[in-house]
């Protein structure tokens, strides 16, 4: 895992110094471009982007996710930039990766998979609309609905025809399991995500800095079939609370989007955070990648309540002022976890309470995780109360119709 | 390559003892199944053949060839095979692969390749018709009308997840340049050649002994998909007439389908071939695999002429005669090649006054092959005659209409 350091970064969330609630004057070219360039790790071929922007367009960006495990609080990392992007004026186009997740486990029917899609679009939506940023340009499309068309598959066979194995196999070095055992398929990935920029006709891609060798063979690759260059946005890898990379297959590992406040409280509580270490540190990275840029587009701050102490809290709109604090003990992983949960739990209230209001999002949730419920009941209650707590317990009373996905993989 | 030895093959077209011109009279299954293997390397899984006999259906076989070079002698051995099955019965559809030849070369427009495809489809069913088999279980299909289909693409998808890179790999061996620097196209066409099987719903695949590794996979990945195995049938690998095996891309080193028979004469005659040593030998090669056959579907033999010793002609119907002949000099290179001219001149009749018929097949030519037509112009005339003479020159009066492919790779 490659852990940014603060150098690297290109801004921070003090420097872009915006927020949604500013008011509805629109942002100029720079304000946009200081949005967009929040946190992240790189920004390959900017140009493109600022052309869009003089030409008085709406930068199109994509990010791509496979619809496989339930969408836990790790998402909030590349949401949060979602989000700054939503709120610069972006358009930004959510690839619901259904046939990769279909693909990733030729078990599952391709009934659970269009459950699954339905789920992540229901959960995306609602964690953006926790942000606070506008959600009219977020737009949702599933792989299915154009990778399998005539058109697509042509040109995956020329790009195919024009790739070298030993390029494909570079582009997909840091995201696909390499291996001569390895299924095929994560040849063909590589090919088929550079191909989505064209497809999705996006000015951009964004992703994680695992994807840069692949963002640099998709500058390489596309204009061998005549396609131009997309910009290509990067976001630091960042670790998990856990102190590694929060994993949707392991429960125990991640907090659900859905958590209740006290097991969100519990989870943050069992965290490693060695006392004055900030690197690597997984609570001072989700501090950093979701909650100040939260709250900095909330326009409000990051606050640590030291009421037990009978001193004021601490108040945070930067990083640099909480990493000097936390390496002076001055804030300690006593104080920082309640502030971590607390904060926390305000940006799941929104995404829960709009869970408990759609039966259609419940139902779907049955759908598609029906293995998860059928694990949970039949797992034995362990005295350290580390069990998975899920979700989708209650049926609420109104269904929200306009998050379903229609297009199924077949 | 393989050279085949005649204790390799299954069965010789003496012991078939079958004709076309034997009558109407259907064959029995044993007939059947002694005339599809004549002259075989290898036939896997005959039992899926003898139940589809038993059944009382057709055997449907496949045999694909991508549409690039003009079609050439070359062309008659599987040519031969196809005809046997023909005659035994069988339903043999021949893939015309436009998209491989297009992928072949990029620069090469969709129309020139829409063309070669036409120009395949003119050329084979007359070489057919030309032995005489009947063609109306004989059938063309352009790999473009389902190779970019949704069920076909999400099955390549699919099996790309369950075979591995090294299991590709190894499936296309013989038949795909491989180097770490070799297109991915490479790994992705045995994935496509073992589903065609499926898509084309044939009952067995019909190649060169080079597919044995591609034709092994085949078996066993079809079931991974939950689709049934197939027979194969394999052809042994032939030396060309020039003691290797005729390429498409060097004018010089191939006989055309269309090359007038003083061209033929004077190829034949320059053809390499050690007196006395009948392995390896293109002549004796070609005799086997396509004179004596042809002749044998017929019902006639092969004839070396010996006026010129004042000699009685030497009669063949059999390989093993021929061959122990020409090992014991009896049968002379010189007194091979001019009876080798005649016969293949006889098969190349035909297929030429069709030629000479069709203006629309004269007119697909020009358009097909026009870089050949450009170069045959501008190529000075050689002191030793070996230029490529080339074809489609004098318009025929008539035009054939049944011979057209109407779906275009995009």
């Amino acid at each position: 895992m490659v852990s940014a350091t603060t150098d690297e970064r290109l801004a921070s969330a003090a420097d872009a110094k915006l927020t949604v609630t500013d008011g509805k004057a629109p942002l100029s070219k720079d304000e946009q471009l200081a949005l967009i360039r929040v946190n992240l790790a790189e920004f390959m071929n900017p140009e493109i982007i600022e052309k869009v922007i003089d030409e008085g367009r709406h930068p199109r960006i994509y990010w791509g996710t496979a619809t496989t495990g339930r969408p836990h609080c790790g998402y909030l990392v590349p949401g949060l930039k979602i989000g700054q992007l939503l709120a610069a004026g972006c358009h930004v186009v959510i690839l619901l990766a259904d046939i990769h997740a279909f693909l990733d486990n030729l078990k599952s029917s391709v009934e659970l998979v269009e459950y699954r899609a339905k789920y992540y679009r229901w959960a995306i939506t609602n964690m953006l609309e926790a942000l606070g940023v506008p959600t009219e340009k977020l737009e949702f499309v599933l792989g299915s609905s154009y990778q399998k068309s005539p058109a697509y598959i042509m040109d995956v066979y020329k790009l195919a025809s024009v790739v070298s194995e030993h390029d494909a196999k570079k582009a997909g070095a840091e995201i696909v399991k390499q291996s001569d055992n390895a299924p095929l398929s994560g040849l063909l990935y590589p090919i088929l995500q550079v191909l989505d920029e064209e497809y999705l006709k996006v000015d951009a891609q964004f992703g994680g800095l695992d994807q840069r060798k692949l963002f640099t063979a998709a500058k390489e690759w596309l204009p061998k079939l005549g396609y131009k260059e997309r910009a290509h946005i990067m976001n630091p890898m960042v670790p998990g609370l856990q102190g590694s990379k929060m994993s949707s297959s392991d429960p125990d590992s991640k907090i659900d989007l859905l958590d209740p406040p006290e097991v969100v409280t519990r989870k943050i509580k069992k965290a490693e955070a060695a006392p004055k270490v900030s690197e690597g540190n997984g609570l001072i990275a989700f501090t950093e990648f979701v909650l100040l840029p939260a709250a900095s587009l909330r326009g409000g701050d990051f606050r640590v309540n030291r009421d037990r102490d009978g001193l004021e809290p601490l108040i945070y709109t930067d990083i640099a002022q909480l990493r000097a604090d936390y390496e002076n003990d001055v804030l300690t992983p006593q104080l920082l976890k309640p502030a971590i949960s607390t904060a926390l739990n305000a940006i799941l209230a929104p995404i829960q309470a709009a869970y408990q209001a759609s039966s259609e999002w419940q139902e779907i949730t049955t759908k598609a995780y029906p293995a998860e419920d059928k694990k949970k009941k039949q797992k034995k209650v362990k005295g350290k109360g580390s069990r998975y707590p899920g979700a989708g317990k209650e049926g609420g009373p109104d269904g929200k119709t306009d998050g379903a996905v229609d297009t199924p993989p077949q």
